[in-house]
């Protein structure tokens, strides 16, 4: 009794706020029904698509049941189209044809409506496939890697992601005349899994799918006992012109500091082989869950929580783009960002990038987490994709780390899907979450702010990658 | 060492016939490597495709390599092509259009160019069907089931795999317009499992698909909550005129009673949708190391060694019924059979089927499979699709039971492939089953002949279930 009288006073938030914030959102399930809703009734959300318009529309409609004030900010986005898309080993002495599992990569541009055939050579690093030199012309650059392979406390997207993102390019000024990319999974069943590929703006372009870790194999296979490797392959996909969207900004409103700014993100849209369940429906409704609770609180937390729903995170950052500019004025009263975009799995831990002693600040208030099993501070690197260009602004970074052992089996895939989700994992992690935006925004100081990230560095990785992994994209 | 010798003097083999047969079958790894250019080099083999004929002309290239005697047998196949398919989720009130992950059922009829379209009534049994009476008219029926999340000793296969085989069929006579089945899969990730469906001649047919396990959730989520649920869907499937293909029959000639048969059977057709690894190009090589090991055995064994590589396992079984009414006069000289139909799992002991104590006759040859962990009985049922209509004539079945703990997550689906496949435990079933094959054809006496199988009973399942399940297809 003694030790709970001292442990009472000695915490710097009264009781009864954790459990209107932790015991709330483990018990009602808020999160978890609300992702069903919007993966079943707005389904797929790829930028510049309707599922993307109506997920605006969705946002804004829930905040207002919720009780939150909302409004959308514009954002020029990307319009790339998916169609049509298939290939095929082609027969040969020692290979059966064989209909490959394959899936566009986003911002690849279509084949003829006849398609590409060519055959098939395989480098494992952009290193391997400067060395081809001309011997590479006219071919189809398969990039193989070991991702699903890799063992221990990361899963290798970090250290493979870039054959994904600049391989296609860097095999079309290698006068390649397509390219596969083994998918960048944990786990497969024939499953390819797309992502965003990147041409500058009139370097040459081919034709980019990725492929399946099973063809990928297989290729291998063929290729290692000397057989040709002759695909065909037929992509639809397009660039439209660019379209206006919005991120869509939600606030509770700070009671004494309401020109200081605790950001929550999460990006409203997804890939379109699927619905989008785990990236990044979870992390959408993990930080509106903080917004609905923080909005019952009375009085509300000292400072603003604002929630902000990116736009175009999966292929451009259009959204993260445009929020940092049109707020840059603002930047310096941002006292902490954190964005969700790990999936729905359990919560590990907190993850701070700040100056000073950051952890001794916020530790105190961790004791509430308890409950969810995130009470302490963990290894890995706070940010996120979408909160990246805060990041030369010196803005504090914050994460709520979760199990992500199972996201790439799913990620970017078909199966990215809602029955994937376990109710209890996400109601603990919106916990975390909303208690961890509360604290930010009720706690008397700030957290000292840290050095800013290089100004050229891309998008901050949102799996949290061991400390020795160079920071990363992770769309 | 007065225990060996008493072993080996109590052992009713030479000690160094085992070691020929389980020892070589573990070194050479020939099984496995041959499993690699089976589905790499000749790839999907379905009845009737160019790849099921390329499959016999291999087998018959293998066993000639191997130095095994072998010639075709004529079987009159069905001949049904898959063609386009695709379906789509229509939006409705509360429901997002999605594109679905379907895949036609074997023997499926195809829908008009421009597709059908109807709502989703969900059945889970066909009496819940047959309850619908009037109002399944027109519908698409939905065969929902819990096998995927069936827990225990059975996988739940033998349990719903009726609703696969004659769902459709019941479906069309209560005047559906389509009837989509649940894929039989205990893990998924949006792969749809294809399989055979029965519809007796002259009886109604409508098109009829299996959806991922993903989209059966979804149905079953939006039904629940009152939603429309309507489907479009597009099926470019058709039967053509029966074809005459083959089984594959290879004999190792016994020295003294030649007459007399064991046969082991697997099947060399496969599913299209990939490259048949383990259902059942691991079962033909893992009976072809039988045959390979025994033709090197100087002198050979007692009775004949017979291995049948069955034509349309999967979508007719005119193969194994072919063979059965063939060999008719000789069934009561067939001393044993054994398919090998259960993927490539290691193996965990042997299940027999014979009168008298069989058990007791072939205890005293199981030692040598103490090293690959098969050496006891186990519970199961003996038998296969196969060989099943050897049932009614009283061959004695015997089985090795492998591990099939991922069978199910694979099997009939496009992630259906060779990188799936284990060495190690290929090795030891090809060994356990080599073995089993030359102590039948060794030993002084033969099983004694259990009482027939019911004349009318479907085929035997190729996966040991609980004795309490009662016997199933396994197609």
């Amino acid at each position: 009794m003694a030790l709970a009288v001292l442990f009472l006073v000695a915490a710097p938030y009264p009781p009864a706020l954790a459990e209107r914030v932790v015991g709330t959102a483990l018990r009602d399930g808020v999160a978890y029904s609300r992702l069903q809703d919007l993966t079943d009734s707005v389904g797929p959300r790829l930028t510049g698509s309707p599922g993307a318009e109506a997920a605006v529309a969705w946002a804004l409609q829930k905040f207002q049941e919720d009780g939150v004030s909302a409004h959308t900010e514009p954002a020029t986005v990307p319009h790339w189209v998916r169609g049509e898309e298939r290939a095929e080993l082609l027969p040969a002495k020692g290979v059966a044809g064989l209909k490959l599992a394959v899936t566009a990569l986003g911002g690849s541009p279509g084949t003829p409506s006849d398609g590409i055939e060519g055959d098939i050579v395989e480098v494992h690093t952009l290193a391997e496939l400067q060395a081809l030199g001309a011997s590479a012309k006219g071919k189809i650059v398969f990039f193989n890697h070991a991702m699903s392979t890799a063992s221990g406390k990361t899963t290798g997207y970090g250290a493979f992601v870039d054959l994904r993102t600049h391989g296609p390019a860097e095999a079309a000024k290698a006068g390649a005349a397509g390219a596969f990319v083994r998918s960048l999974a944990t786990a497969s069943f024939r499953s390819p899994h797309t992502g965003a590929t990147d041409f500058a703006e009139g370097a040459p372009k081919v034709p980019a799918a990725a492929i399946s870790t099973e063809d990928a194999d297989l290729f291998h296979r063929l290729l290692a006992k000397g057989a040709q490797v002759r695909v065909k392959l037929w992509l639809g996909c397009k660039t439209l012109p660019d379209v206006q969207s919005a991120n869509v900004v939600a606030e509770v409103r700070g009671r004494e500091k309401p020109e200081e700014v605790v950001l929550l993100g999460a990006h409203l849209d997804s890939w379109d082989l699927a619905q989008g369940a785990i990236d990044d429906g979870a992390g959408a409704v993990i930080v509106m869950e903080a917004a609905r609770l923080a909005a019952q609180l009375r009085p509300a937390p000292r400072r603003t929580i604002r929630v902000v729903l990116f736009m175009n995170e999966e292929n451009g950052l259009a959204g993260g783009k445009a929020y940092a500019k049109a707020h840059a004025a603002e930047a310096p009263r941002h006292v902490a960002a954190l964005e969700s975009d790990s999936g729905a799995g359990r919560p590990l831990g907190i993850v701070l990038r700040a100056g000073g002693d950051g952890k001794a600040l916020l530790a105190p208030w961790l004791a509430p987490l308890q409950t969810v099993g995130a009470a302490s501070f963990v290894d890995g690197e706070a940010g996120g994709a979408d909160i990246s260009p805060l990041g030369p602004l010196q803005v504090p970074f914050v994460s709520v780390r979760q199990d992500n052992t199972h996201y790439f089996d799913l990620h970017h895939s078909a199966a990215d899907t809602f029955d994937k989700v376990d109710r209890d994992a996400l109601s603990r992690t919106a916990a975390a979450v909303s208690w961890v935006a509360v604290s930010l925004a009720e706690m008397e100081g700030t957290l000292v702010r840290p050095p800013p990230t290089p100004p050229r560095q891309r998008a901050a990785p949102d799996q949290p990658q061991p400390a020795a992994t160079p920071p990363r994209s992770n769309r």
